[in-house]
């Protein structure tokens, strides 16, 4: 699946100028990645029907459009490094990366009208459904952003956030898919509250490893979150059980005492009874999906791999 | 129609939160401007039927989009005062800009995506020819930018980028007018030729009037552009046809000098031929449209309007 989605990106022909405007392009999308989204939606596509191709174009309208987040979230956070790889705004500048970034927009919109659909009446579901989840993305971003100024985050406001900033995408991925094949409205449904479910545990999930994984499975130094004073799920939990002294010890950013106040708060079972929680949700969906197990066991393998419990 | 304009925008109901993703939006929408894409859209409409408020969303869309356009060139310029208020990275910051810029090219497009079409097969021809224009005017804008740092950009180049910045969104308004109301498609394409070369007389005559306006009419300060060595019509030109000793004077930036540099090459007289022959071929494609001169006037006259030919 990884494999088509990388041929369709390399496939891309860019006009050759303005070259300040397409060469970022071109670099951003050809730096790899998980290619999450678009793997999602040709495999609820391949629910359905068996010629993937078909559905490529919304595949690369979503990546693409993910893409456009990260470089335009990039020059917000200043960050210099994606991917192993010089950020857009350092490797160009600023103005390259907002322009760029507004032309990744433009070209996700063009790639996701190109999609033909099984049901043509269904064209302009699948449009809106695209256009709502950018609009929900731009706004978990403002509330991202508004929540590193604040120390009063509840843990539904987290939560909240994160549907918006990460798990609408993952949502709106599996829907498509399904939509462009021409799948029964219940089924759209169900993929939805799946894929929604399955990008909050595994926000969750990231948060929570950060703090107990194995780097050498996770790939990140523990407790890195911790360090730049992250508000994740761990740390918001914990500021709504802390008294006075440990409220000081959590907003330390000592990696070492933050962890031994989550345990005295025992925050690592919450966290883990919260993502099981949401887990297990995410695993009604699938279940109540009217599919013959042979159809759709791969998508719930790919959940598995996505949240780590296998390597 | 102005008034419909303002009405359609200002009854728009953002949500309430995030705050900061919407209130520049508000703030940006509601700052007035001649709202001349939406007016030409609704115009174009007008010319085939009587109830122009079906129009509205796609004359709100274009709006929209065209705020957004203003609103990320400004934080790339770093201008401090749009329409005689403070620009939005100025009154809140670069990364508001940003974000409430990129949420503005999504409600653009959601307008879009509401407003229906009279012969609904023709929707999808609307989509594209906003995401083409969109494209295009990306790369009208690179090409500006690429343009501040060249000293050698030729008048084709320089016309080549003003149609892409400017032209191809009046020509795009136009052909959305009729496009939606059910006209035939050789109508819209000369609407669509209609708007690109008005757009085109337009902005040359803007670059002319800065030199040559009547200031009490032109309503800025004679020479601004030459002051600030900005590259317009009159200093390409000029540049193409002058010797080292005229060179140096075009780039000084006195406006008494460039001026009469101007004089001595006959710069006045080119552009004038320049705008006239453009906007003879706008008179020419608005001729072409088999409408009754009653039903059509309108359109021209505002054009005249928009010219500056009338006050």
């Amino acid at each position: 699946m990884t494999q088509k989605i990388e041929t369709a990106l390399a496939g891309i022909r860019y006009p050759s100028v303005p070259e300040g405007l397409y060469e970022p392009i071109a670099y951003t999308l050809s730096a790899g990645g998980k290619r999450l989204r678009p793997t999602l939606l040709l495999m609820a596509y391949g629910l359905y029907r068996d010629d993937v191709e078909f559905a490529l174009p919304a595949a690369i309208a979503l990546e693409t459009y993910h893409n456009h987040t990260l470089l335009h979230d990039d020059l917000m956070d200043q960050a210099d490094v994606r991917r192993g790889r010089p950020t857009v705004h350092r490797r160009w500048d600023a103005n390259t990366a907002i322009l760029s970034g507004d032309e990744m927009l433009i070209l996700a919109f063009r790639h996701m009208l190109r999609q033909p659909v099984a049901d043509q009446g269904r064209k302009d579901e699948l449009l809106r459904l695209f256009a709502d989840t950018m609009q929900e993305i731009c706004e978990g971003q403002q509330f991202d952003m508004n929540f590193e100024s604040r120390e009063d985050v509840s843990e539904a406001e987290y939560i909240e956030m994160i549907r918006l900033k990460t798990s609408v995408l993952l949502a709106c991925a599996l829907k498509a898919g399904a939509l462009i094949a021409g799948a029964p409205v219940r089924d759209t449904q169900l993929l939805y509250q799946f894929g929604e479910k399955v990008g909050l545990a595994f926000q969750l999930q990231d948060d929570y490893l950060d703090c107990y994984g194995d780097p050498a499975v996770f790939g990140k130094e523990i407790g890195g979150d911790i360090r730049c004073g992250k508000k994740t799920y761990m740390l918001i939990s914990a500021l709504g059980r802390a008294d006075g002294r440990q409220r000081e010890i959590l907003l330390s950013r000592n990696v070492e005492h933050v962890l031994s106040c989550y345990d005295e708060l025992g925050i690592p079972a919450l966290c883990r009874e919260k993502i099981d929680t949401i887990y297990g949700e995410a695993r009604q969906a699938y279940d109540a999906l009217p599919l013959p197990l042979s159809r759709k066991r791969a998508l719930w393998e790919y959940a598995e791999s996505m949240m780590n419990r296998k390597k």
